[in-house]
């Protein structure tokens, strides 16, 4: 059993490890991140880490032997990597997780045998089962990677007057999943937490908007129906048992109006603390990255109560330079990564907003 | 003028600074931490630390060379330190700060002087002076060491049957003060910062209970008149403002009934966050330790707002082995400060409880 003063392990240096670090360390965990970039930011905020890349098997093996628990922050973790992880110290969520959500092919099939509703798709390895597939589904169309695929990157529209060579020349030929469009209302998201024991505990459905394929603001509550919330969270927790899961998760969703009332379509499955969850550190009773951490270690799920109407503004690039007026705002709560450089699109921070709920 | 990705020294290695350091972390900043101690807890959530002692005039310039601003999480400071580390840096709270506040007649000679109310006090430096300040301010009083006294160390009660010169010797024989006792209904605190601009922000006045010389719980609100209230944040911002005082720091007072109604009397000021007001982490819009952070980096002061009514448990020694008992409770948030031994009297970490405000 995990107790405060292990050590939990995260793979990845970013933003998301950082605040999973700066929540554990609230525990009395210490933390190790390991992460192939020097300067991390979660470097500054954990007890140790490790500059290594995710092939480097001897140094995964000596920071799995260091630490008590493993969980990562993004999903792109290589299978060998987690398989050399897991032989020394238990990895959550686990190697299934992982497998399953890293491959947009295989997400859609587990999704699709759920019996939750995705967005029409089709295999595509080549140019001609390209053409097959817009021939089945229609266009408009997404074209995009089954692998490695973040913020847009490693996709390609297919348009009424699309050049589908072009567009499969876009994702590098690579093996691709032909996506249909959902014409969506509303991009949404439900964040949850599953414990090894099978305890679930869910935040409220929030509804984003992104800007240039990069998430913008999160909205809770989503202004959408009880009924709808709740399939939210029906939809999040059979994802979550199916897989045997254990932390944080988001998955996105589509809503639909139909003429029976809104429906849901299932986007995808991050199985990690998620972005869209940023709004719960402030904005619940317990974070989404201490709610990851007691699921990781095995203690019990907290809170997921809402403190308010709660708005998330994601801080990317040069909109982190109004930190500032930022401050001097009495209802904001400012979060900065610690990140040297503004690059364009590059998540910077990220400012949360409660106020009190609407009567 | 300090900006995010700047790096804050932190003098001090225990919860307070690593509190601190957590807080400046979500801000962005870096953090440095001095401490004499191998292992302190703040390193565990530090970009980098020195071990070194107070009096390692090289190891304390190449630490305040390294920093844009310091601070410290304990009084006891000396002076010569923060000559040496003030050279190179700004330091915040500022010397006077440290001068006044680390000598307990200094201090009472400085309340006073506002015309802020005290317990009556004699200054002791033989046991003939003991004596004739016994008569004078008769018993039962308190005996304490001018410096270094903390958490009831280097006091002597001085009841009907005390003998003087043990009470004397008790306290080494230093330089010391007798304090009168104080007939008080109630132990008191604020909380509250002010900027180098003389902004100002001062959180709910909260009631204290000790055990062991210990504090033990924290109240919000603390049940007393709103005038009472008031004047404990009069009383706190004159202390600030005759000090020109940067930052945060905790007012401790005694609450007296007299025939007139309720009344104030200080007792001590301590220059830097507080146990006290460990509440505000979780319990107010702007936790004390961010609060500081601002303050000192001249940045705007966040809002000291309430978020329910409040409640803070310290964990003292084995009370941390509660933990996940704890963990379980929905209204709880658990902080602990990763120190390896459970010592009797040493503080472990705190529990967090807001409630609805009661109407």
């Amino acid at each position: 059993m995990i107790v405060p003063g292990n050590t939990l392990g995260i793979l990845g240096g970013g933003q998301l490890g950082r605040m999973i670090a700066m929540a554990a360390a609230q525990l009395g965990l210490r933390t190790h991140i390991y992460a192939p970039e020097a300067n991390s930011p979660a470097f500054d905020v954990s007890a140790e880490y490790t500059v290594a890349s995710y092939e480097d098997e001897e140094a995964l093996a000596r920071f799995a032997r260091s630490v008590d628990v493993i969980t990562y922050e993004f999903e792109n973790v290589p299978g060998a990597t987690a398989a050399i992880l897991g032989a020394h110290a238990p990895l959550a969520p686990n190697a299934r997780a992982l497998a399953v959500t890293q491959d947009r092919l295989e997400e859609k099939n587990f999704i699709a045998k759920l019996g939750i509703p995705t967005a029409p798709y089709a295999a595509v390895a080549t140019e001609a089962e390209l053409a097959e597939a817009v021939d089945r589904i229609g266009r408009p169309a997404v074209l995009k990677t089954r692998r490695f695929g973040y913020d847009g990157k490693g996709q390609a529209m297919i348009r009424p007057d699309s050049d589908l060579g072009a567009a499969f020349k876009a994702v590098g030929e690579a093996a691709s999943i032909l996506e249909g469009f959902v014409p969506f209302e509303r991009e949404l998201s439900v964040v949850a937490a599953r414990t090894a024991a099978g305890d679930f505990a869910a935040y409220d459905l929030c509804a984003n908007e992104h800007r240039d394929h990069i998430l913008d603001v999160t909205r809770v509550p989503a202004g959408v129906s009880d009924a709808t919330g709740k399939r939210a969270v029906m939809i999040a927790r059979a994802i979550a048992d199916a897989l045997d899961y254990v932390g944080v998760l988001a998955v996105e969703l589509f809503l639909v109006q139909t003429e029976e009332g809104e429906s849901l379509v299932v986007n995808e499955i991050a199985p990690r603390v998620h972005n869209s969850g940023h709004w719960t550190l402030g904005g619940a009773r317990t974070s989404q990255f201490e709610q990851h951490v007691r699921a990781v270690c095995g203690w019990p799920l907290g809170s997921p109560a809402r403190l308010g109407r709660v708005e998330m503004h994601n801080l990317i690039g040069e909109e982190a330079n109004t930190w500032e007026r930022i401050l001097a705002e009495p209802d904001a709560q400012l979060h900065l990564y610690g990140k040297a450089q503004a690059r364009a699109g590059r998540k910077m921070g990220h400012v949360t907003r409660v106020f009190p709920e609407a009567p």
